[in-house]
Order: C-alpha cells, then structure tokens, then sequence
C-alpha cells in the first residue's frame, strides 16, 4: 500500500475485497463473484515457495520452471538430470511423484479482525499482547482445521489492520508431468536474469492426485486460443511474497543501511562458495545448482532494491509520501495521537539495528531440521496456543511432510552450507564470543563445520522419525552432534527471536494505526502489502522505453534463435539440441515472452495471467530490472512483469516436446 | 619474525644479514660474500607487484605468466589476445615494449638507522614524530638519488627496530618476449589455485633494454641442467609483500575480526560485479579479465588467512608465545618497561577499528590518476622533507611512469568498479552522512559512477600531462569531474590516513621495542618482517602427507595431461590446442611443478629458486593452501612453496614454442 492514493495499475488486492469502482471506471470492467471465484479456486500456492494454476479439469498445474526446480533437483539422480535435461511422462503411469511438494488451493476467507484484536488489551505489555494475540490466533486456526480439515492460518494484513482467516485444501501427492531442459527455461542464464527482451520457456507441468488418482476439479482455467492483445487488461492471481510498501522512512532507511546490507554480505559469500563448490565437476555442480540459482536470483533482486534506496530521488519521495500522510493527521483531531506512531517505528529499527549483531540465519538443511526436532519436542509440552506459530497443530501435517521428506539431501553440498553460515556468524559476533567459544569446540567454523555434517545421523528419515517421536527425552539423550549443536544454540536462538517477536508486535501495532488513518482518509481504496497470500493485480499489455528505445511488449520464438546466435551459442546462450532438431516444426512467430504493467513481485513467480473471460493467456515468470524497487513503491513507467506466452507454451509442448496427451488435456 | 625462535627453514633473510650460522649448522654450507651479491645482482622486483630473475647476460628476465599478465592484459587489443593466446618474438625486433613496467635491480644497501632514530626525540608526540621520521628519510632518500642517480627507498625493517636505505638500477624499457597461453599458465583456474598437486606453465619472459639494446649484464643466473633432487638444499631469492609475524595476539584480532572480514566484503562484492561485467561477452571478459584473477586470487589467498587465524589452536600457539616473551621480559630488569608496547598496541587496534569504518578503497584506475594529480598540485608546494612519501622527489621518475602511462583504461570496467567502490563506502558511511550526500551529488553511487567516468577527460595522457603541469593552478580551475570528486574526497582521505600515519607510528615505536627485545635476548637469530624487499629464504624439496596420503614432491608432464583427461578437459582443465599437437615431441617425464619448504608468501611470485651453485632449478609461482596462514606463522608440516621445475620450461620452450633462439641465450 503505497502512502499516497494508489497510482496506475498498482496493487495486489485481496479476493474478498477487489477494487472493483477502479476497474470498472478505468477499464469498465467489474468482476463478479462467480468470475473472482473460478479464478480464485484456479489458483494455487506452492508452499516451497511461487504460485501456480489449475489448467486442466484432471489436476493440471502450470507453474514455472524455477518453482518446480526444487523438485527437480530432489527427483534427480547423477544418472537422470531431470533438471538439466527436462522430462515427459508419456503417460499417467509415467508422472513421477515429487518427494515433499504441498499445493494450497484457497477455498474460503473469514474476517477475524475482531476477535483476534478482542484478545489484545490496551494495558498489555508488547511481550503480553504477543503472547495474547499469538493464543487466539491458534485457537482460531485450531477450531477452524478440527471442523474443516482444511489448512487454516490467520493472515496479518495492513500490517496489523485486519486479520483474515484463510483456508485452504492441501495436495500433497503432486507428480511431475513435464518439464523442458534447464537451457530452454533458463535460456540467458544469470546475466539475462530479470533483463528484457527475453526468451525464456519458464514453465513446466504438475498434476495434482487425490487418492492415488488424478484430482477432479470443479475450477481450472481455461486456454486463451491466442492469448492477449497490446493494451489488452489482464489479471494476474498468485502469491507475492512480501512488500513494504507501508514501511515508514525510518524502516526503509533501516532496510538500506543494516538488513539489506547484512543480507547480501552473507549471500554474496555463499554464491562465491557455491561456485567454488560447482568448480569440483558434473557431480557438483548438478548438486549445487539449485542453491547458486536461488542465491544468485537474490543477489541480484536484492542488490536491485538496495539500489533503488540509495537513490536519493526515490528516498526523497518516499519523505514527501509521509510528510503529507503526517500533515493530514495532523488536521484532522481523530488522529493526531496517531503521529506517534512514526516515531515508536522509528525507535523499533534501532532496537532491530542491535539485534542484527547477534542474529544470523544458517543456511543447511539439516540443521534446519535438527533445529526443528529440538524445538518441537520443547513446543509440544506446552498448551497448542502458547506454541511458537510453526509448531501448532494447526501446521503440524505440512511441518512432518517436510521433516520427514525423503529428498536427497547431499553432506558436501550441506557441509558447505553449514561452514559458510558459521564463518559468517562467527565475523558477526566474534569468534571469542561466550556464544561461539562454545558452539565451535576448539575448532574454526569450516571444521566444526564439516565435523558436524560427517558425524549426524539425521541424513536418515528413520532417525528423525525416532527423534520425533520420542520427543524431549530422546533429544536430551541424542548423542547426534547437530542435535547437540541445534540445542546449544537454541537458548540464544530463541532469547533473540523472542526480542525481534516484541519488536514486530510493536509495529505491527504502529502500522495498524498508519492503516486505520488510511482507511478512513481514503476508504478502502487500499491494498494490504504482500503476505505469501493469494492477491489480484491487474495491468495491461504494455512495451515501454529504454534508454530512447521503445521496447516491444513482445518476443517470439525467432527470436530466440537470434538470441542465442547474437551470443555466439555459448552458454548460458545455448537452445537445447531438441530446439535445433525440431525448430523447422515451429511456428516461429509465435509469441513468446510478453511484459504487462500488472503489480506482482517474487512469490508471483509462476502465476496464471489471465484475461476478462477468465483464461490462462501467460504465466509470470520475473519482473525487469526496473520493478525490483516494487518492494517498496510501484511505478509503471518502465517496471513490468513479464511472462511466458500462452501460444508458445502450446507450441513447444506440441512440436517439439510432443506432448500430444497434454495438448489435448489443456484443450478439453 | 616468530616471536619464539625460529622453527625449520623459517625466514625471509635480508641479504646483508644472512643466516650463515643456521645454514651452515643445518647443511653445511656457508653462503660467500660473492655467492650473495650475485643472487642479489640477478634477482629482481617487478614494481607491479612480484619478483623475477635475469636468466642472461642479455637482459632475458624470467617472471611468471601471473606476474605477467597485466602487461600481457595492456598489450593486447580485442584482435590479438596475447593474455590469452600467448607471444613469442621470434627476434629482438619483434620484442614488444610494455607501456609502464618497472623492473628494480637491488644494488646496494645501507644500514641508517641511527640517522633516522636521531631525528626522532622521546617527548614528540606521535604526529611529530612521524613528521620528523619522514623529513629524514626524504633527505636520506633525495641525497643518495641525487649522488647515485639510483632509486633510493629507506626500508622500515622489524617494525621499526632498523631502517635500511635500498639502491637500485630501475629498468623502464622492458619488452615481451615470450609468453604461453593463459591455459597452460593458469591450467586449473581458480579452482586449482593454492592447491597441490599442480601442472602450471606459470612462466613468461620479458627482457629490459638499455639505451635502445639489450641490457649488458654483469650477474644472471645460469640455467641447472636437471634441476633439484628430492631433499636438496634450495634458495627463493625475491620479494615477499608483507607478512605480520611480529604482530602481537591484538594485533591479529583486529585482523581477523576487522580488517580481514572487511577486505573480504568487498572483494567478494568486487568478484561478482567483475563476473556478471564479463558475462556480457568475449571482449567484456577479456577486459575484464585481470581484475577478476586478482580478486580471485586474493579472496581464496586472505580466506585462507582469515580461517587460520579462525582456529583457536593456531591463535592459542600465538598467545603462548606471547606470553612466554613476555615473561622473559619480566625477569630482566633491563626489560620490564617493555611490557607496554603489548597495551600500547592493544589500544591502537581499538583506534583502528574507528577508523574502520570511516576508511574505503577507491578500486578504480582513473580514480587513482586523479588523486594523484590533485595531490602532486598540492605536495609539491611543499619542501620535499614534508611531502607524503610517495611524491618525494626520490620517487617522481616511478610516479611519473604511472601516472602518463599510455596502457588501455577502459571505461566500462572502470565504471564497474568504482561504482561498487562506492557502493560499498556508501553502505559502510551511510549515503546519508555529510561526506556521500556531497559526493554523490543526488544520484545513487550506481549512477554517480558512472556520471563520472562518463564525464571525465583523463583517459587522455595529453590531458594528465596538462593537469600536472599546470600544477595546482590548473587542478583548482579544472571542471573535470574527477578531479572535482577526488577534490572533493581528498579533506575526508587526508584526515583518515594522517590519523592512521600516526597510529602506525605508534605501532611502529612499540614493535621496534619489542624487536630491541628481540635482538638482545636471541641475537640476530631473527629475520624482519617482508617488506616487498630483496629477501634470501631457503628450504629444501620435500614431499608432505595430506589426509594419510603422501603428496610426491614432483608433478610430470605426463601428468597435466591425464589432470586434463580426469576433469573431462572441460574449462579451466583444457590444456591449449600447442600442447596436444606437439605431445608426442615431449619428453613427458619432464618434471613440471614442485615442492619446496621454502618461506615465501605473496609478492615472492616469479622468485627464482637456486642450488648451492647460484643455477636457476626453478620458478615460484604459487603456495598450496596450508601455506595461507604464514602471513603470521611459519609451518613446513605440510605448508608449501610450489614452483615451475626449470626443466620444464626448457622442454616447451624448445619442443612447443619452438623457441630456438631462447633456449640457446639460456645456454650461454
């Protein structure tokens, strides 16, 4: 929610709360209820991580290459590189079953804004009204799971403004249908990483089984014949991760100067490590693959956005925004008392400023999943509604899909991983530090930790399951030296966590305040900042201009093989063999990557673009450079978000994939 | 220097104080005056950064191809890519002059430490006494130039305990005569880089001229018919950049809790903006090519230390030593008042750790033109004694060559780097702060940097020439917006370095204590820190065990291609087209790297290595890993020098790159 009225085509609005006056009066369009539904139902959230859609009515999904890339990785063996080389299961028979994928389909929305703020008194401190808020939260999503069945979570929107129960239906056998090679959907590799013009196939298929058959569905969204034309408006439904679009001044000056930063430090450590580790050979480098992508997709986003905050301009308006917000409070003795609020904001980021010194992230499977054995056998003692978020019984079958997944996990891959993180944590606090004197046991963090990695045990699903099920005895009794890790740096862990808990609490009760001044200033011309939820954003086909140069909202399949000759075929620049096999079986004007003006951000990768009528005209896949500031303030001057082609999806599955069942299926 | 007695064949010697004792108690041979002058007379420094040797006595100097390669980077053109294709001048005429390489023959040296300590009184403060040290080695160093016509540099040895004023012959006409291609030299890349076993061609040959010829030599090295056997005495005679052996337990920890993490930042931030630059093609990768291999180098070369210091059993052995000392000290009343320095040094570290965060590096060419040019304007109104060191009238000839260097800046890669230099000030200071809102003028440091170099005139020698000439008149009116910045930065810059200048003094009288110490309780049984001066180490050829397995101190030639085969000759392991078409006229069991125990450490690069005959058997090109951390500590448990063996390069001289006519002058 920008600070100012909402400007262009922004927004990622809520389904039960559309902005239906704006589309009407811009475009004179007004989504019905039956039409907001069928898309809504049509969407889906890839809990790993990016959206997807229904597309056919036997539980076809459509999501990008890079969401399912993780599985991918997971169901790839040294022998088959499925990532690498892509797969088509000719048959039912063939689709193989992804080892810990989960789909969420929302099914229903419920506002629980009263309730949960009922729980939370005025004369609570912020630790209290944490805990308070956090109980009636569990409660709700208790009962909501134990008369439903349904995935229930309690969504925190405007920032603390409203509170939305949503629940979902679960798809946890979710098998692979297809997926083209990584040099077709990858196509320019990191260097045309949100760039444009672009050429990439971004896409594979899924489908979802219930009861060991292939879902029935009421809602899937149908296949544009042609797709959208220039100017055309189109939708997008998918599940933008965060924005901060609310934060103050202060918050994105904390942003700029401490946790973007601080982020990229350790990620542009762990890209060099990986690459390092790539270095080694084939092997290698198919393990690590999957990491350095995710790595080097946030160096680059993140390094975007940091950029954008260190423009002076964009700072600038940012103060202008809140300098106006502020004067019109001020005029209006409702909320003068509400002015506060910037200031309490602005005290939290210095507290957050100190924490950032003693919190790190540890980027290894396994350690995640020591810490959660840890933690949960802590967790389950207490009462459900006192239980940090993720241990509640509400989350507990997604929390054992995940813990006890089957998908390889790789000990030189994770040792890297392990010691990068420790290195990193150990220059952040010192080496000399209680803390670490401790945890690293006379070593340095590169042997403590590969003396980890070699000695658990946890690499075995069969020992998670013992330590799970034997709960705090059988961790306090694990002779496992990553359980021993996991514990000894739990209590730091959870007194830092805990801290950053009561900070947030505090401004979420700021930006609530922010909010209900903007409600009633503006009405509910507002959209909430993003939350890993289903939202709507809207946007037209749309070229724009570069450096002089008008940008066609276009590419087609020629262009690719100009691309790739531009670039003298090296890689990352090299169609898979099976383009030049078969590129005389194309229609090579046929589409193939477009940008629209839609509002979306990461976590949107993989969304349905759809068109009035409700059909799938393309598939989000990135943004451009010039959207990576969307995380704090929309423009649509030269930001776009751009899209594989529904006509070039069809043709390649068609001519050169020979998926014939498919087209047929996504024809029905 | 070890702060306990010297362990194995420790030391970095100066060659007017030779370890005979040592040498001759451990292998009975006591080096002549003669046998050291004539090292000294053929070893030389490349001022670029390394070592080299005179290998005839018509001026042929061997170096390595890394040492090489900047002169190899500024002769090449996008057509002709000697970095990467190689050279060879099949006669003198066809000897390519290199733009601005200065080569130092050391020909004299003379002990001045009384004068310089008779300069200095015990009630300055430490800014006066750095004033007053400086004004005496500028004398120093104008009346031997001005009498010898020589480069004269007074050199800080032990920290300060002894000052030694340097001559040398420099050699400014230097011409490529023979250079492999970058495959061989480099086989294995960053990933073989500090490892071992190894198969580089790390080897190049330039020769200096004199008046238009070859230089008539009176020393050179004569060529070892078959090299080193196993066990055998060897010598390194070069130029070792810098080591911290002297460093006190404090010390270190500001390296590696500061200074180490800090410079790792950055060029971890350098390395990836380097990568993505060269993603943009051929010709992009071959601009940027040098930069990338020297942040490569770098930061696998400081991890290695940073993990060294990391480890508490290597920080625990420092902290023992140092206590041992000490305690020493304590015992002899002549000593007691000694025990400050340690405090005295402590309390520096905690100064510099201040200053920290207020200093940054500028890594940009241009950048580095223009501050010099405001600089020179403004020092050369003073007397020579008060100028900064580096635009004493001793060093103008060096300076000169630098600064009207004709080699190619390219301005891309320069806009690169100096925006992530700023980038990373900007993120250090706070875009916010006085100094960064004026110097950015508006703009992110993105924009700004490449507002500069865009804007500015200085890739014109002719303009430089003018800017110096016109001294700080022309500085004052020049609207180059460069110089402008550099102007403008140059306040902050001065303060920050006269505040350093005068903690390294501190630091600089506290180690020379200690030295005095030193030398009175052990003799000259020590050796001083490296100072990127002439230094004689020597050790013998000896295998090492690593992980249970016994590493031969020798690869073959045989062996760089089965190396090839077992990485699939895929990139960095694909040895170049030369080689496997003239395979079957080489003799293969040619040794080709090897091992020695040898104390060396960056800037020894390109360091001849001699037997007991003064013959070259080798060239050093590299240590493996274990060797990092003799930035601080000697170990030849398994640390290592590694070299090219010197009948290799004979081999492919004569039986790759038919280089007839070298292979006879070597002969000679």
């Amino acid at each position: 929610m920008g600070l100012s009225d909402v400007r262009g085509d922004e927004g990622m609005w809520i389904f039960n709360d559309l902005p239906r006056k704006l589309l009407q009066e811009r475009y004179g369009f007004t989504p019905s209820n039956d039409w907001a539904e069928h898309i809504m139902k049509s969407s889906l959230r890839f809990n790993s991580g990016g959206s997807g859609s229904f597309v056919s009515s036997q539980g076809l999904v459509l999501t990008n290459h890079h969401v399912g890339a993780e599985t991918l990785h997971k169901l790839s063996t040294p022998e088959n590189n499925y990532y690498r080389d892509g797969f088509y299961a000719g048959t039912l028979e063939e689709e193989i079953p992804a080892p810990d994928e989960e789909l969420n389909q929302l099914v229903e929305i419920e506002d629980v804004t009263e309730r949960v703020n009922a729980a939370v008194k005025a004369e609570m401190s912020p630790g209290e009204a944490f805990a308070a808020r956090n109980a009636v939260i569990a409660e709700i999503e208790k009962e909501s799971f134990d008369r439903t069945g349904l995935r229930s979570n309690v969504v925190t929107l405007y920032g603390g403004g409203r509170y939305h129960l949503y629940r979902y239906q679960r798809y946890t056998d979710v098998r692979l249908v297809w997926a083209p090679e990584a040099a077709a959907a990858f196509f320019g590799g990191d260097a045309d990483n949100f760039e444009y013009p672009r050429y990439c196939l971004d896409a594979c298929l899924f489908r979802v089984y219930v009861d060991g058959k292939p879902a029935e569905l009421e809602h899937h969204l149908a296949w544009s014949k042609n797709g959208a034309e220039d100017g055309e408006l189109v939708f997008v439904s998918g599940n933008p991760g965060r924005t901060n679009r609310i934060h103050t001044v202060a918050a994105l000056e904390h942003q700029r100067d401490v946790q973007l930063p601080d982020r990229l430090n350790i990620i542009r450590r762990l890209e060099i490590a990986l690459q390092q580790f790539s270095l080694d050979g084939p092997e290698a480098r198919r393990r690590g693959q999957d990491d350095l992508f995710s790595v080097q997709n946030s160096r680059k986003a993140l390094t975007g956005m940091l950029r954008g905050l260190q423009d002076p301009l964009l700072m600038e308006a940012k103060r202008r925004e809140e300098l106006a917000l502020k004067s019109a409070l001020q005029e209006d003795e409702r909320f003068t008392s509400y002015l506060s609020a910037w200031e309490a904001i602005a005290a939290a980021q210095q507290e957050k400023k100190r924490l950032s010194k003693e919190s790190f992230r540890v980027y290894s499977t396994l350690f995640g999943i020591a810490r959660h054995l840890v933690r949960l056998a802590e967790e389950d003692q207490k009462p459900n509604a006192e239980r940090l978020p993720e241990y509640r019984e509400s989350g507990r079958p997604s929390l054992e899909q995940q813990l006890f997944s089957t998908a390889p996990i790789y000990a030189d891959l994770e040792q890297v991983k392990l010691a990068e993180s420790l290195e990193n944590a150990v220059e952040q606090m010192g080496v000399d530090s209680l803390l670490f004197r401790e945890l690293l046991d006379g070593k340095n963090p590169q042997q403590r930790g590969a003396e980890l990695i070699q000695g658990t045990e946890l690499f075995d699903v069969e020992k998670r399951r013992e330590l799970a099920e034997g709960g705090s005895e059988a961790i306090e009794a694990s002779s496992d030296p990553l359980v021993r890790f996991a514990r000894q740096l739990d209590e730091h862990s959870r007194r830092i966590r805990k801290q950053l808990d009561e900070i947030n609490e505090i401004e979420q009760q700021m930006y609530a305040k922010i909010s209900d001044a903007l409600f009633a200033l503006r009405g509910t011309s507002t959209y909430p900042d993003a939350t890993f939820t289903l939202r709507l954003a809207f946007g037209t086909v749309k070229s724009y201009e570069e450096q002089g140069q008008r940008i066609p909202p276009w590419t087609d399949l020629s262009g690719a093989f100009a691309h790739e000759k531009h670039h003298g075929a090296a890689d990352p620049w090299q169609l898979p063999e099976s383009w030049h096999e078969k590129r005389d079986a194309l229609d090579l004007s046929t589409p193939f990557n477009f940008v629209c003006t839609a509002d979306i951000i990461g976590g949107n990768s993989g969304s349905p673009v759809v068109n009035k009528e409700g059909e799938l005209v393309g598939l989000i896949f990135d943004g451009n450079i010039h959207s990576l500031t969307s995380d704090y303030i929309y423009t649509d001057i030269v930001a776009r978000a751009v899209s594989v082609h529904s006509s070039a999806i069809r043709e390649v599955l068609a001519n050169i994939y020979g998926a014939e069942r498919i087209v047929q299926e996504l024809g029905k």
